[in-house]
C-alpha cells in the first residue's frame, strides 16, 4: 500500500451564497487546491454530496464537476455517507492512491442548502437517519439529537447549560477564521438565552446547514516529498457503521461507529489518543461532541462535558477540537464539511492557521452521518 | 496493486417488488452472494444506488444496509454516478482490495423504482443529465436518447427499423434469463408496431426502469484462489468522463467517456477488442448500444448498427452482447444494473449461464451514467 500525502488545500467561505450555484461553488474551491498544490493535472476527483439530488435536481456530480472544472475526460464519481459525504470522497481518494490505481487525485466536498426553503432542506437531511423507523414517527435529525441529549442529562445527572462550553468555544475560534459562517464570539448566557430548536437542544447547539465547498489534492507521498514544500501525510483513514437507527443500539449514548473507525485510525497510525495534538470531530450537535470525545478515548463515558468545562478543548487545552469554529461556527455544508476538516488539519500541521494556530505535528479529523451511523475518522501528520 | 478476483455472485428477480423494501432487496442480493461465496464475515461494502433518497427518503444506505444485513460496524459507503452507480460502487470495491486497505469486500447495486409514480421516477432519473442545461428545458433523459438517435438516423443514413436488431437480441437473450424482467421474445415488427416514448425512440428502444438488487464478493486473487473453486478475475478497472451535457460534446455521437475508459481498460489487461468474447454493454437505449460498440472499437462509426443487424451481437455472434438479456429485457434497475452486468459476466465465465452460456474466457462490462457522461469498464478473464 502507497503512503498517501496532501499537497492542496483549498476552500470557498462557508455561509449563504446567493450568487453561485453549486458547480460554481466546487470549482471555486478545486481551482483553489490546484493552486496550491501548484498542479494543473488531476487523474482523478471523487465528489463528497448529500442533497443536490433533491434540492438541486442534479446528480451526477463527477461527470458534472469534472467537466464545469476542465479536468478533461478524468476519472470521477461521487460518494455519500449522509453528513460524511465529504469523508467518504476523501476515503476513496486515499484507496485511490495508496492501491497505485491513481497518482494524484482530487477530492471535492460541496453542498447547497440555500436554494430550498428550511422545510425542504430538514426534510432531506433527514433521509440520513432510518426513513422506515425514525423518520416516518415524524422525528428529525435535530430531533434525534435531542432525544440523545435529554438521555445523556437523565443519565449522567448534566444540566442542559453545561453544554454551552463546546458552542462558546467553537463561536471563540470560529471568530478569527476568515471562511467561517459565523465569526462573532458568543457567551454562556446567549447559549442559555436561546431559542429551543428540538428540547433540549437549542439554537447552539446545533450547526447551521448552509453552502460551501472545499478540495484537497492528494498523491503517494513519495511524489509529494519531491514536488510540495509542506506535505502533510496521511496515516490513516478508517470507515466504520453501526445500527442506523438509535433505538437498535444496544446504548443510545455510546457512538460504536466513533469507537471503531478511531480505534482502527489510532491502529493504522500506531498511536493513542494521547498522541493526537488536535481533533476536528463531528459537533453537528453539542451532544455529538461530548459523546465523540468518550467514543474515540478522550475522556470516559459521562465525562465529555466535563472535560470541555475544564477547557480541554480550548486551543491552549489538552485536546484543541473545532478549532477553525468546527461545524457550529465554520457552519456545516453538509457533504462538504468532512473535506473542510481534513482542509482546516492541514492548515493547522502547515503552520497556516493563523490566530487560532496551534502548536500540532498529529491531528485526527472525524466525520459523523446521521446520528452516528456512519464514521469516517483520519489521522495526518506533518 | 494486489490482484483481486470475484468469489461470489448473488442477485435478486428484476421487475417490480410490491412487497419487498429497498433494504430487503440488498439483503437478499447480498445473503445469496456470500452463501454463493461461502463466506461469513466481510471487512467492507460498497452501495450502488441512485435513487432512494427522493423515491424513498432515504440516504445513507452504506450504514443501512451493513445494518440491516448484519454485516457488524464494517466500513460501508454508497457511490453515486446516475445509472452507473453500481459500476461505480464494484469500482470502489476493487481499489479497497487492490490497495491491501481491504481484504473481503462486498458490493452491492440496489434500486426501487417502483414505489413512486412514473412521472415522478423519471423526473428523478432525469437528474442524470444537466439540470441547469439541458432538464430545465423540458427534455428527459429518454428525450436526450431521441435527440441522439435523430441525429444518427441522419448522419449515417439509417432508417428507425435498422435500430430493431437489439431489441430483438436483448429480448431473445432475456427469454432463457429466470431472472430477466422480460422472459419474452420479441419479432421485428413488434418493435416497428410499438408506441413512442420520446419519437424516435420508441417502446422497445428503452430499458424499463424497475426493481433489483445484485451483490458481489471480492478478495485478493491469493485468497481466492485457495477458497473458490472459481474465481473470476478482475483484470481491469476503469472510469472516465465526458462534458455532462450532449451539447457541449465535440461530437454528440461519440462517446468520449466510453472510448476513454475502454482504452484504459484494454491497457490494463494487456488485450484488444478482439480479444473480448463477450461485452455487456449499456443498452438503456438501442442508440447507446450502438453507440457503446462504436465507441470502444468494436465498430466503425456509424456502423454499430450494422453489426447489429447481421448477427455479430447474437449469442453465437462475433461478440455477444446482453447475453442475459441486458437492460432491455433483463432490465434497468438503475443503480443495481452495473453490479447486474458484473454478476452475469460471471456466470458466463464459470460457465453458469444456462441456456444463454457462451464459449467465453475473457468478458467486459461497460456501464453508462445519464447519457454517456460517465462510463465505467471492467474487464474479467476466468
Amino acid at each position: 500500500m502507497r503512503e498517501v500525502s496532501i499537497v492542496g488545500i483549498g476552500q470557498t467561505e462557508v455561509g449563504e451564497h446567493w450568487d453561485r450555484s453549486l458547480r460554481d461553488l466546487a470549482v471555486d474551491a478545486i481551482q483553489a487546491a490546484l493552486s496550491d498544490a501548484h498542479f494543473h493535472n488531476v487523474d482523478a476527483l471523487y465528489v463528497g454530496n448529500m442533497l443536490a439530488g433533491e434540492l438541486a435536481a442534479q446528480r451526477h456530480l463527477g461527470a458534472l464537476i469534472a467537466d464545469w472544472a476542465g479536468l478533461g475526460p478524468i476519472e470521477a464519481v461521487r460518494l455519500e455517507s449522509a453528513d460524511a459525504s465529504g469523508a467518504a470522497a476523501v476515503r476513496m481518494g486515499v484507496l485511490a492512491v495508496a492501491s497505485g490505481a491513481r497518482d494524484v487525485v482530487l477530492v471535492c466536498g460541496v453542498e447547497k442548502t440555500t436554494d430550498a426553503d428550511d422545510q425542504s432542506t430538514n426534510a432531506a437531511w433527514s433521509t440520513g437517519i432510518d426513513a422506515e423507523y425514525e423518520a416516518v414517527q415524524g422525528v428529525s435529525v435535530p430531533a434525534i439529537a435531542g432525544l440523545m441529549m435529554r438521555r445523556y442529562m437523565h443519565q449522567f445527572k448534566v444540566q442542559r447549560e453545561a453544554f454551552a462550553s463546546f458552542a462558546v468555544n467553537a463561536h471563540a475560534n470560529g471568530a478569527s477564521n476568515p471562511h467561517a459562517m459565523y465569526q462573532r464570539p458568543i457567551s454562556a448566557e446567549a447559549y442559555a438565552g436561546a431559542g429551543m430548536v428540538a428540547d433540549p437542544v437549542g439554537m447552539f447547539d446545533v450547526a447551521p446547514l448552509c453552502d460551501g465547498a472545499a478540495a484537497l489534492v492528494m498523491c503517494p507521498t513519495t511524489m509529494a516529498i519531491d514536488l510540495c514544500p509542506k506535505p502533510i501525510h496521511v496515516r490513516a483513514s478508517a470507515v466504520a457503521t453501526d445500527r442506523l437507527a438509535v433505538h437498535s443500539r444496544r446504548d443510545p449514548l455510546y457512538l460504536q461507529a466513533a469507537h471503531a473507525s478511531s480505534q482502527q485510525a489510532f491502529q493504522q497510525a500506531g498511536v493513542a489518543p494521547d498522541d493526537i495534538d488536535l481533533f476536528e470531530l463531528h459537533d453537528a450537535f453539542t451532544i455529538l461532541a461530548a459523546l465523540s470525545l468518550e467514543a474515540c478515548g478522550f475522556a470516559e463515558q459521562g465525562q465529555g462535558i466535563q472535560m470541555a468545562q475544564e477547557g480541554a478543548i480550548a486551543l491552549r487545552g489538552r485536546i484543541p477540537i473545532s478549532t477553525m469554529g468546527g461545524l457550529k461556527a465554520r457552519g456545516h455544508p453538509i457533504g462538504a464539511t468532512g473535506v473542510y476538516q481534513i482542509v482546516e488539519l492541514v492548515m493547522q500541521l502547515r503552520g497556516e492557521a493563523g490566530a487560532n494556530q496551534i502548536d500540532a505535528r498529529l491531528g485526527m479529523a472525524q466525520s459523523l452521518g446521521g446520528s452516528g451511523g456512519t464514521a469516517i475518522t483520519h489521522i495526518l501528520k506533518a
